[in-house]
């Protein structure tokens, strides 16, 4: 007997449990029938900061498997077509078809949710005038580059220093822009502490680009055409030819919501470790990953939203293997993330003080400069590694790295030590590649780590 | 009442434990006598390729630390000075002045031994003539130098394919050198399994090095000037106008041997844990560590000889805090190594499928290709990665990644994973970093692991 697989979204975690699932059940033994309200499935979201900013070529480039050949894999993948109610109790969805209108309902055995997040868009006057683009589908970077293309203006503004926004006033940067960045937090990059974000102020400012920290935007000024024209804070207005939003994304839950299913203080679908909605109304039916939902911090034992192709990917891998039969889960997260600014690379995992403290730990932080590689060896870069390690314990509670290149995908070391749980003090003993061209003779991740000891030691009882 | 430490050795073992001891006692607690037959302390021999290929600028970039400046921080540094024989019943060494004779003897209540290691130098025909380098002191590296300097021929042949081989032929690469490697193995690099070595042949190829393996070098031959002109194996000849050894090195122990100290069966000195030389002769007075020792493997639980400055650096940081009255142990290795020639980079941790098997293990090895970068994003390059994982428990045994750059680092996730002795199934869960400009959304040691979680299930009972 055949069951029915409906899966809402059509992008990394849905389509990668849609063919997970595939791989396991054979189209006689499983049904699979993917909801998607946009254009594209299976696209680099995370990519697009790098076509507009001409390092990707083709908007293609980004778009790891399309409608078509999904639905050669035996996937009946609707496109243009939303899911506008999820009827748990009788195992359905109503779907809308967005050209026509047509609605239908759909019976499933299995549900999967992953409808993803969507932009935090503040309502400001003027935040829907033309030259405001947001960045989160393909459509919105094309409509971005098509409006740089057309655009005589230089001078741009970005609305946030997260990695979005950074990412953001690079690829305008590359385009020729004059780049001022308006930022409501201290520093940029808020998922660094301040004291790291600092050093990414300073790397950005020296790049060209204008910060403007501590500011909150209150409107979108327009000209007689309508179009944006300045970007206004409380006491000061940027002039602009083109503003993009990188404010930061929520969970995309309403539906769910609106089905009672449960979600978290983030505004996420609440899961188990195999990815399956918790509660009585999803009746064990129903799973969900990606940017909707909340995933497990291992570090500080809290649900926390992060919305990455990464984390979707791995859900769905692991959906797809549990609604096919087979079994997986997805442990959880140490809060990785790693980004660049032009040749600035920025990364950290685990925790920041604040969240430290706010999961009642205890800790010492420290903070070391050295080099990517020998210093003697040409190309050796500075970069500043930050540590926190717990009070007594010395377990490793999150490490944070500004620097050039060679500076961000060390950040992996302290992500594996943190979820194995490992001590600063084991971390000394850590065994990592050594050889002039790449590495100090003592790694930067364990420099910082040494000093951990020291500051654990005399930390006090 | 003061105690003495004598250190033999004023590399970086040696000198690391003396600046250790020195940072826990004071000089009127604790006198430091360091014993140096050689005419530097402290230097990088890792780094002597770097400088031979002009890299690295100045020989004195490769010296980390001067006699002068250790004598600054009260460590009595004996230049020229070698240590001939240790007393251990009397708690004393014999030293010969190098330039005088003469001799005389010190006593000390705690010794640290760390004679490094010394380059296999086969008994062969014609290897002390001129035009025949090694490269293991900075002596050997000037020594060099001059030779290419002074030689018209361009011709250079380099024997032995392991890590100094490789590094030695992109050094006499860049120096515009046709070079020729003549290697005893089935494939470079036997620190890896022939199938990834084998790529590191068919790369250096590329790169204009003619590569010659299964072939056993039976005599260098001399010119009428007495020069070294040829390499002769059985049944070829490989013309030279500079012949360089990098075929390996053997613990310098004769010494400990001398004295009664246990050493294993590759040679070294064994210690304990907290790198104190084992058994009733030493009698918990002498400590050893850097080249001359061997360690524990904590794959394969056995000892075995690994030469390698970021290890000689940990061990004089343990035996310094134990000198010193503090308290500090180097639990072992996993096996990490990296090197480059030219762009290629080359990697390995844990063990190799002759390991494993020797070790006892039965496992589980595939090999996945992939890229540095998001495959859409410039300069994404493809790496190889191999993995070895445990039968039926699926604990990872060893990884080994060959490819261009950011394929080589990518190995400590690997060191860490296997440290934590995780399972291939735990590390697909790992949250490494991701960003297109740093890694696709599966890391390729991820893509590994999950191949191998699939061959360790597939592979029976």
């Amino acid at each position: 007997m055949s069951e029915r697989l409906v899966v809402i979204g059509g992008d990394a975690a849905g389509m990668s449990a849609a063919s997970q699932a595939r791989r396991l059940k054979k189209p006689e033994e499983l049904e699979i029938v993917a909801f998607e309200r946009g254009t594209f499935t299976s696209f680099s979201a995370c990519g697009i900061p790098y076509w507009v900013g001409g390092d990707v070529e083709e908007r293609d480039d980004l778009i790891a498997r399309t409608p078509e050949a999904h639905r050669e894999r035996a996937i009946d993948v609707r496109m243009r077509t939303e899911v506008v109610e999820i009827d748990a109790r009788q195992r359905r969805v109503r779907s809308r078809d967005l050209a026509s209108g047509t609605e239908e309902w759909t019976t499933y055995d299995k549900l999967v949710i992953a409808t993803g997040a969507r932009p935090v868009r503040p309502d400001l006057p003027g935040i829907d005038a033309p030259g405001v683009h947001g960045v989160q589908t393909l459509d919105d970077g094309q409509a971005l580059i098509d409006t740089l293309t057309k655009t005589k203006g230089r001078r741009a503004v970005v609305i946030g220093a997260g990695y979005i926004g950074v990412e953001m006033a690079e690829a305008l940067l590359h385009r020729g822009y004059e780049v001022t960045v308006v930022n409501r937090g201290q520093e940029p990059m808020s998922t660094l502490d301040p004291d790291m974000g600092r050093l990414v102020h300073e790397a950005m400012t020296g790049m060209g680009i204008t910060m403007v920290n501590d500011a909150e935007v209150t409107k979108i000024l327009t000209g007689d055409d309508g179009r944006a024209r300045a970007v206004a804070t409380d006491d000061r207005e940027f002039p602009a030819d083109v503003v993009v939003l990188g404010i930061g994304v929520r969970p995309e839950t309403a539906l769910a919501r609106d089905a009672g299913l449960p979600l978290g203080e983030h505004g996420g679908l609440l899961t188990d470790l195999g990815m399956r909605v918790r509660g009585p109304v999803a009746d064990g039916a129903i799973w969900a990953g990606g940017d909707c939902v909340e995933v497990l911090n291992l570090v500080s034992g809290r649900e926390q939203h992060i919305a990455l192709g990464t984390h979707a990917n791995k859900h769905g891998q692991v959906i797809g293997s549990n609604v096919g039969g087979g079994y997986a889960t997805f442990p959880g997260v140490v809060g990785t993330a790693v980004s660049k600014v032009c040749d600035l690379e920025i990364a950290r995992t685990g925790l920041r003080e604040k969240d430290a403290r706010a999961a009642g730990l205890q800790y010492v932080a420290v903070t070391i400069e050295s080099t990517s590689r020998a210093g003697y060896y040409p190309g050796a870069a500075l970069m500043t590694v930050k540590m926190l390690a717990e009070r007594r314990t010395g377990r490793l509670l999150g490490t944070q790295i500004v620097g050039r290149e060679g500076a961000g995908k060390r950040v992996d070391v302290a992500a594996v030590a943190l979820t194995a749980r490992m001590t600063v003090e084991q971390m000394t003993a850590l065994d990592l590649g050594y050889a002039p061209p790449f590495s100090p003779v003592w790694d930067p991740v364990l420099v910082a780590a040494r000093k951990a000891v020291t500051a654990v030691r005399s930390g006090g009882a």
